[in-house]
Order: C-alpha cells, then structure tokens, then sequence
C-alpha cells in the first residue's frame, strides 16, 4: 500500500485554504457598513439575503482568529475575527445573556434564543478571538456563556420545547459531541478542573450509549436506558456527523493516552465509512436508516460538502493516530471524490450541495448552513496533520 | 386541438380511486387496536413509524366520510371513517381544545397544539364526517375548532412563536387558502353569514396581494403593505401551492359568478405553470426563487407527488370552467408524466417522492407529509369533473 504524499498534499491544503477559501470570505462577507458578517452568499460572492444566523457568525470570527493564532499574524486577519466578534458582543445576546438564533443586517432580533448551539459556536469564537486579541471581554464571555449553557442543558430550548416529556426521551448524540469539542477548548484557555469532568462524561456518553458495537453502528438517537426503539429516530444514522464526532472523540482520547477508547472510535468509524459509501456514484450518504426503512427526509441521499470534509479530517487523523493503512486508503478515496465535486476554481470557495450522482444542485458559498466553517477547518487541520506527518 | 376523452379518464380515475388507492389504506392504515389510523407505511404497506399525526388522522377521516358521502353508502367507509373520528375525539385536543401536532399510538401527546393547521383539518374531517354519520357532536367540534381557530389567527403559533415582531413580518399565502376552503365547507353545513365575509376576504387577500399581474407570479410571502423585499421569503415560490390555491379560487369565484376572479385565477395559473415546469426531465418543480437566486430548501428541484395532483385537479377545472384549450393540453401534459412516475401498480397507491430526473428516491407510501388525501382526492374530484363533462 502506497503512503499519503504529505509534501503535496500539505501544500495543496495550504494552497487552497490561503489563495482560494479564506479570499473569498475576506472579499465578500464583511460588513464594514453595520459590522459582523453577511452569510448568504452566491456562488460569485454576490449576497442573496442580509440576514445574519448567530451560529455563523461566531463559526466565522473562530476561523479568522485561529487562522491568526495558528498560521501568521496577519492583521486583516485579526481584523475580520474583531468585526465578528464586537458584533457578536453588541447585538448577540437577548436579555438574559443568551444568544438569539437570527437577527437581521442591523443587528436587531428576529429569532429567538432557541437553540442552544448559537451559545456554542459563540464560546469557540470567543475562546479563539481573546486567544488573538488578549481582550479580557472575549474570555470572560466565553466562560460566562459556557457555564449558562451547562444551566440550561436540561430543557435547552426552555419554553419553546414542543415535545412533551415522555418517559423514553432519547438522547441526542449532538449535545455531547459538541461539548466534548468545546469543553476541551475551554480547558486550554481556563483552568477549572469541571472542564476534564465534563470531558470524560461525553466520551463516555457518545462511546457507550452512541457507538453500539453489536450493531457496529454509531446511533444519533439513543433512549435514557440505553435502548433504541425500533422507529426512525432509533435507527437513524448520520455518516458525516459519526465520523465527525469519532474524530473529535480520537484526538481527546489520543491526548489521554486512553488507546481502548481510540481503537473502538478507529473501529466505529471504518465501519461507519463502510456502510455510509454509496458504490454506485461515490460519496457519503447524508441519512440513513439502519434497516433501510424510509428516511423522513427527502435529501437523504444527496451529497454534501460537510460530510466530505469531516471525513478528510477523520481519515488522516486516524491514520496519523493509529498508523493505520485503512485510513489513508479511506482519505485517498474521499479525497478524489471531494476535490473533483466541491471545489470552485472561477471563483473560490466551494460549493455545497450535489444529487446523488453529484451534479451540483446549488452553486451557493453561504447560507444559513454553510459559512466559513468546515471547509477552512478541514483544509487547516490537514494541512497541520500534513506538517506533522512530514517530519516523521 | 383534441377534446379530453372524458370516458375513458372517468374510468381511469374511478378505477385507481376504488381498485387501487382506497383499499390501500384500508387495508393497511386501520389501527383496529388503538383507534385511529397508521400512516408511516412503506411501499407495501408495512408500518415503519407508529406515531399519529394529527394532520394526516383528519385528513384520512375527511377522505373516507367524503367517499360514503358522494360515491356510495358503503359500510366499511362509514366505518373507516368513524375509527379516525373518535380517536381525533377522544385523544386529539389538550386542555384548551386545540388539536395536538403529534400523539404516539395510544393516543397520548407527544408533541404540542402548535399548529393551527392541525386543528384546520380536524374540522374539515369532523364537517365530513358529520354530514356522513349524521353525528351531532362531530358537527359541534367542527363548529367550535373553526372558530377557535378565527381567535388563534393573529398569532396561531402562541407561546411557540420563535419569531420577533417587526413591522414588516410577511402575510403567508397558506392561511388564507386554506380558510378559502374550509369556510366554504363551514358554509354548506352551517347557516352563518360570517363564512361568507370571511371567504370574500380570503379572496381579495390571495388575488390582490400573491398573485401579482405586474411580474405575473403568484408569491407565497407578502408583506403587510403589499410589497415584497429583495429577500429569499419575498422571492419565493411554490408551484404546486399556487396552482391547488388558484383551483381553490376558481372554484370559488365561479360558484359566485365572480368571472373577473376566474379569468384572473385562470392566468395566474398559466404563468405558474410556464415558470414551474422542467423543460428538461419534465415534471413541475417543488419550489423556485422569483430571480433564480439560491434556494434555501435542499430539495427544490425534487418531484413530488401532490404538486402533480394538485395540477391535474387545476387543470381539468380550469379547462372545465373557462372551456380553454391551454388548460386541455396542460392537463394532458401533467397527466402523462404523473401517471408514469407515481402510480405504483404493484402495492397499490403511489409514490412519492422522485428526484429531479423522476427516479424515486423513496418508496414509502406515507410518512409525516403524506397520507390519504391528495391523490384519493385528486382521483375523486378528476372523476367528477369527467363525469359532468361526458353529459356535456
């Protein structure tokens, strides 16, 4: 089996990252005029809606200040990362400090705070802009809405909950991947032994109750008493978001030197690879049922850049972990399928959303799923993975 | 141009109505244990989803008490019927009678009375279901949901809303179509001089303020004072929506001899169908942006099924009504693409969902959207419409 070429591809992330994917968003998605950033872009640059979701902002000032901490001190760089973040600051919070689902251009609300991941993404890009700025506003928001997230984690969208309780609720495999990324960033920034608690809960929370070894599956809904009712939301699987979250779960488990919980992550996410391929046309599935029972939602079988990117991620991290051949056959091919569909070389970034046989059905950059987030994370965090690799 | 062969489309609406869709659903969505009826059901009929949509129970009910009500007197419809009405009775309202959204199989919420649109099928259900059993109470709860719902109509979401106010939140086409319609089912059983205001207003609200003479589009988000912003919302349009709205117009508007309203629907109907069809796989597309700027839904250029029926209802009434040969040859266009992708000759029923090239990409039968309404509907009124033509 044939070794990654880490020279070439180290430079090819790197290349596509500083003159392709970053461009684009510095050129065409800041608002100088009321601050923050414009989002719905087309595949041009050219802005199809004004309205501003909070997630995306706080994804975007994350991108620019890491880019700023990790790869050069460029100030047009810390300069985007400021224009997010004092936005976010301003206009984010409703008045009981949580952040608002969307507001418009101006900054005024039009959605309320429902949804506990705007308050997510706000923590990561407050955590990375103090990290650059050294303001002491950026961490104290930081730490201030992370532990409000940890109050309200029990009835996250509080009154606008419409489930009513039952006693077979599931569990959300979102909440704890999510938090076992941010809870770590937290620890690097903040010295609070509660972080590495909450840490090794989630890794044990996705690894016993998500990851089910029997099934040799990874399950995003899973009852309070470990079972799985045999209806859709029991035997959904989401490909992308399983390698995504095996991912994180490697790199925490790698850093503690905890080698089972790494071995069962690599084993979870081969077989999740294995099962979400389309053979036919190449290419992650978005949904699946793990009986093949019909999917709810109609665009289970399109693709995707998100699951693609987090699979690049995912395979050479693995293979960097483990040493693994699997892994950097399973990068090779992704990495053909992803840099033959999802790239835009007229006019920078990527697009976002192919058919089955991976004809693009939209030619957008942003909108209120996509922003500057996964594709200049993956390209950094290969192309980081690549550095490393180099050296061996 | 060729006439239509109302015969032989009679025959073959007729024949698919009661040899085909209808003993489908009675054979598979009956829940003779809890009351009710299943509606997650794969292509053969097999269940893969317990829960109980409130939506799609009144609207099974409305469909079988319509059938013992305008085709024959048979017993198992009557009974068909009943099992959906008593179960909407005994487990379908909260405390403050509205319907909920989601209930398990025996009957207990699992989802809130959030909304309105629930309720709007209950009481076409039990309206239906009244005239067929001759049941008083059904009547009563018809009449007292409908006006429950005239006092929810300024924020039918309730305490649910996620929306801020601001001064320039749209006017939605749905609500006023839909209370088109049920007023003037609330009309033919109940004596009230209100259902026709509330009609007439429907009317003037759909023609004047949606569909717009000026860019020759029927847009489904309007804004309070008429106008329409640059935005995804004031762009967007549903085909399939605005020609089962313009049918309902018509329909409307020529009972009342309003022949302004009928040529004017008739048009809007022409442009929706010229914009909405794809010249290049055929079929009408699910939703589309007025200046062919980015789509937020991921599945706007699928085929699904109800757009199809809904047009083939539109158009054999339009060609009924105005007698033009446009909406012939549209009908005949629409009949031939949908009868060769949705019927499913095998099980019974139809299909629903086809990607953009009409290859299936669901098999299911019913799920949460789809049930047993638009195409026993559209077979029945197809039927009808054939049967007045012949004597003609």
């Amino acid at each position: 089996m044939k070794q990654l070429d880490w020279t070439n591809l180290a430079e090819m992330h790197k290349t596509e990252l500083l003159e392709s994917v970053m461009p684009f968003w510095l050129k065409h998605s800041m608002d100088r005029e009321c601050g923050g950033y414009l989002h719905h872009l087309d595949r041009d640059g050219s802005i199809f809606c004004t309205d501003k979701m909070m997630w995306m902002q706080g994804r975007e000032v994350y991108m620019f200040a890491r880019l700023y901490n990790e790869v050069e001190k460029r100030p047009e760089w810390l300069e985007a990362a400021k224009l997010g973040a004092d936005f976010l600051r301003k206009h984010g919070r409703d008045e009981n400090g949580d952040f608002y689902f969307l507001l418009n251009r101006q900054g005024e609300p039009l959605r309320v705070a429902y949804n506990i991941y705007s308050d997510f993404f706000a923590v990561m890009a407050m955590l990375e802009y103090a990290k650059a700025s050294k303001e002491s506003w950026a961490l104290d928001l930081a730490v201030e809405t992370f532990w409000k997230i940890m109050a309200r984690r029990g009835n996250p969208k509080g009154r606008y909950n419409k489930i009513l309780p039952r006693p077979d609720l599931p569990s959300d495999h979102t909440f704890p991947m999510i938090l076992l990324n941010v809870a770590g960033m937290m620890q690097e920034s903040v010295k609070d032994d509660r972080f590495e608690e909450l840490l090794r809960d989630c890794l044990n929370r996705i690894m016993t109750k998500h990851v089910d070894e029997t099934h040799k599956a990874v399950f995003e809904f899973v009852w309070a008493d470990g079972s799985r009712p045999d209806e859709p939301a029991g035997r959904f699987i989401n490909p992308g978001h399983a390698i995504e979250s095996m991912w994180f779960v490697m790199e925490a488990a790698h850093k503690r030197g905890m080698t089972d919980l790494v071995d069962k992550a690599a084993e979870a996410m081969l077989w999740t690879a294995e099962r979400g391929w389309d053979d036919e046309f190449g290419g992650f599935y978005y949904f699946l049922d793990f009986k093949d029972r019909p999917i709810e939602a109609l665009e289970w079988n399109i693709k995707l850049w998100w699951p693609h990117t987090e699979a690049l991620i995912g395979f050479m991290l693995a293979h960097e972990i483990t040493g693994r051949m699997e892994f950097a056959n399973w990068y090779r091919r992704v990495h053909e399928y992803t840099f033959k569909i999802f790239p835009d070389p007229e006019f920078g970034e990527w697009i976002a959303y192919c058919d089955r046989r991976g004809v693009p059905t939209h030619f957008l950059k942003g909108n209120k799923w996509k922003c500057c987030f996964h594709v200049p994370r993956t390209l950094l965090n290969c192309w980081q993975i690549c550095e490393r690799m180099k050296g061996k």
